[in-house]
């Protein structure tokens, strides 16, 4: 039975958005298809985000990951991967390899890669997989064709595409090369994307933004910005060209922006003339009709849209008669950051365009008619959605069965492994581990620490140090409102009678507990909370 | 030219939504309008809420409020307000009236009162105010018709409304008393609300969700559980309906629906027979057609639906054959928060139905088309959108530029006075002053305070005590990853060499400032990042 068939195993993103790490296994090894980075649902404090666990990988059985294209949710846990497995080859595509070098350099991290691209083969022990090249928002996006050796299965797995037939920017996805090779194969499978389900009609094409992109970079504003999703080289190709064509000089702001400009330019990505660019510092003072590109569509925190929307940028200053192109869309949970930019660069008069008003920003995801698409070109025997939370994958599981009841349809977690099998599948459940959390100098941080500094930010916090021979009684507060201050002698006058009358001679683990619970009882009856405590004792 | 003329003056609501808090000022005296509770835009940490500044509030000027409807943006800081100044009088409808009441006995405070509805005059000595109906969702709202004593001046204010002509559960808005008061009037203005700007057509009406919600209830699962808006009083009474034709039991879960359910009760609004409904405890473990109503819409921590969703609730565990349905919309913030609902629904296997799949909710507030109908009731000489962020009010006062040349209309904020004067208008700009930081016992907290919360949730805590006769050094580490405790026995042995070196005869401030910064910058080496850090020297 060896190499007859493989398996499937989802570590991250199928669940939730972001982090996605999937295994390919074999008999022989277990592929490794990309590993990213998770933003985390609830508040972190903080935390920069979170990665896959690895303690399903097997360091005897993983040698290679194959990494689908550069968005951080499919390369951004490669350093943590590498520095636990340091021998994994990466597989990637150019452009791809230029984003994670530049990445890795940053952890020190030396690694071996391969090159591959959409004409490759890449053979394994276990399996054959053919990179077949998608539609998406970032250049050099490929999906994957499994092969077991004998073809007794074929399986498609795209995390992230769309379909876009009318494509100028790159070629369309290569149905042809799906149905090929798909059609050889005795079973097939697909796993396929899930984030925009619940869009009913076909995605728009990334050419249909061309028009009201053109006429609002055409608009008489002296100084237009524009923000987009930094990795979407295509897009700010076209964009700079119809500036170009009004005789608008090209400014690039923001770190994020400068970082795939740069990728693109080195991997012959980019078309914009370099003699056309100009970095803020560049450009300082200078006036005459300008397109400004801007990092942070989603409004973080230190990017250029939101220093320059909150007036804080040296070279930018909004002002009224300035135009500002949203050519992007609000990912949930930052929509009142957005909306705190959109207010702010309201009240110095700027105008606003968003992708709500014009058709200037597509998604790089499948609605229903892209799978459709994808589905009359070939038509598997079973079908598993990916990329997306519980309830969209559910939504995917839906419209399989109601448009394709044939094709037998499965809803699968992470931890849940598909087994292609003798002529049908069968699902494996593995105990699910939970994402690390990751924080500052890549350092991991556990659940129980960030509950601790969820305490103090909800509650403050109170430091109390305590000599018992000579008396002295010192508080700290942090975080407390300051009428708390005005308590403060009457908590120490507290304090010191009970530890007359009570503590005096007491071991010092109970005299610290008594003088914790009475501190955070004297402050729970005037606040209404009790704040973290902390007692030391001389 | 004392009572000739009257202002209008935001304090609240009109730059963000929520905190709403509006003074008519005359010659004589500032009635305010309405004093409301605003969440804040950025992580505050628990804060429980905004609410306006009353340092413009002159004592000798202000004894009349009144609250035009029962939104906690209306009257959720009516109690600081009150304790601040005991001695105004609330004006309220008796639902509105209700509901502040048992707000206000929580916080043990009494107060005066006059009950009015929309056919009462109020009559304040520098300004009449006729309340007008409006629709909106929940019952009872008005808009304010003001007349100056002369009729040289009318203006409208209407912060939260639709226009539902066909509203069989209340009467449509008022249109005919709007043009009939305001063409009275010699000049006049509007004050209007901007919330559903960005809608370009009619906002839905509340009987146009009968069809679709009818028949979501008579589908074959035996429990049906629904969340909506709790003061949506009037669509709970439509559900409970249809549910009860379906044979259905009718069970409240969540307390925010149970005081909304009681003051309906006690005011005439509820149209659920008392035998018909039942509490949770009542119904446990009882099998049986059920519609089960679940407050807490926008996923709220401690909410019934939370806690139903994730399985906690004591009486209800989801199942694979419950329905359940959101009459409801997200809250710009809480996109996050309620996908997560959705998902831990789907993982239990239940179905879950949203506003995106049918139509089953509908806003409160006016889209262009609702507007239009005013404005073609009564086209006034000035208009100014109110209620609602920056942006909105941007969109709005474009709309009207846009559609109505003829009519001036102006872009306030917050603390921007519109004087209405001798024929024209003039706006007056006040210092503004931020809302304040509502936390635990109804107490303030400082901004200052909020951003050493900050420090220790994203930074963690280190409190290090020394004794310096016996060279005593204690560590504790809150918030921490744990990896941190290896590195303590390192920090004691640095900070003991560097005391003995350095610090023996110092005095205690210098020496505690040094103590702080050589841990501060040990942990930055270590973690990427500088832990608050207190230091008690004995």
């Amino acid at each position: 039975m060896k190499n007859k068939y493989f398996s499937i195993l989802p570590i991250g993103g199928v669940q939730e958005i972001g982090s996605n790490m999937t295994l390919i296994r074999t008999s022989d090894e277990d592929i490794i298809v990309d590993c990213g980075l998770l933003f985390p649902y609830e508040e972190c404090f903080d935390i920069n985000y979170l990665v896959p666990d690895f303690s399903l990988l097997d360091p005897a059985r993983v040698s290679s990951i194959v990494i689908t294209h550069g968005h951080e949710d499919h390369i951004g846990g490669l350093a943590h991967l590498l520095r636990a497995f340091p021998n994994i080859k990466v597989f990637a595509s150019r452009f791809t390899l230029h984003l994670i070098q530049r990445k890795l350099e940053e952890h020190r991290l030396k690694f071996t890669f391969e090159l591959y691209d959409q004409h490759s083969v890449l053979k394994f022990s276990g399996v054959t997989i053919y990179p077949v090249h998608v539609n998406h928002s970032i250049p050099e996006t490929c999906g994957l064709i499994i092969q077991s050796p004998n073809k007794e299965w074929g399986a498609l797995y795209i995390s992230d595409f769309k379909v876009d037939l009318a494509a100028t920017h790159e070629p369309p996805i290569d149905l042809e090369k799906i149905k090929e090779k798909l059609s050889e194969c005795r079973n097939t499978a697909y796993f396929l994307d899930s984030t925009s389900i619940l869009s009913d009609g076909k995605t728009t094409a990334e050419g249909e933004l061309q028009p009201q992109l053109r006429d609002l970079i055409r608009r008489p504003e002296e100084r237009i910005f524009i923000t987009l999703f930094a990795s979407n080289v295509h897009r700010m190709n076209a964009i700079a060209k119809l500036a170009i064509a009004e005789g608008r000089k090209i400014v690039i702001m923001g770190r994020s922006l400068k970082t795939y400009m740069e990728s693109a330019f080195e991997t012959g990505h980019s078309e914009i003339p370099t003699d056309q660019l100009y970095l803020p510092e560049q450009i300082k003072g200078q006036s005459g009709k300008m397109l400004i590109f801007l990092s942070g569509c989603q409004g973080d925190f230190l990017s250029a849209l939101r220093r320059f929307s909150y007036g804080e940028d040296g070279t930018f200053k909004p002002r009224a008669n300035d135009l500002i192109i949203f050519s992007s869309k609000v990912i949930p949970g930052n929509e009142k950051k957005i909306a705190r930019i959109y207010n702010k660069l309201t009240e110095f008069g700027v105008s606003i365009v968003t992708a709500s008003d014009h058709l200037i920003h597509a998604s790089g995801h499948p609605g229903k008619e892209d799978l459709h698409l994808v589905l009359r070109a070939f038509a598997p025997n079973f079908y598993f959605p990916i990329h997306g939370e519980s309830y969209f994958l559910r939504k995917h599981y839906e419209f399989v069965r109601e448009h394709y009841p044939k094709i037998s349809a499965h809803l699968i977690y992470n931890y849940q492994e598909v087994v292609l099998g003798d002529g049908t599948i069968k699902i494996v459940e593995h105990p699910a581990v939970e994402p690390r959390l990751i924080h500052g100098r890549s350092l991991e941080i556990e659940k129980t620490q960030i509950s601790q500094r969820r305490k103090m930010a909800t509650q403050g916090a109170v430091f109390i140090s305590h000599h018992r021979s000579t008396g002295h009684l010192e508080v700290s507060l942090i975080g407390l409102p300051l009428c708390a201050n005005n308590e403060l002698e009457n908590l120490r006058r507290k304090l010191l009678e009970q530890i007359r009358r009570d503590l005096v001679s007491r071991e010092d683990h109970y005299f610290k507990d008594q003088v914790k619970i009475a501190t955070r009882q004297f402050f729970n009856h005037f606040l209404g909370y009790k704040p973290v405590t902390e007692v030391h004792l001389y």
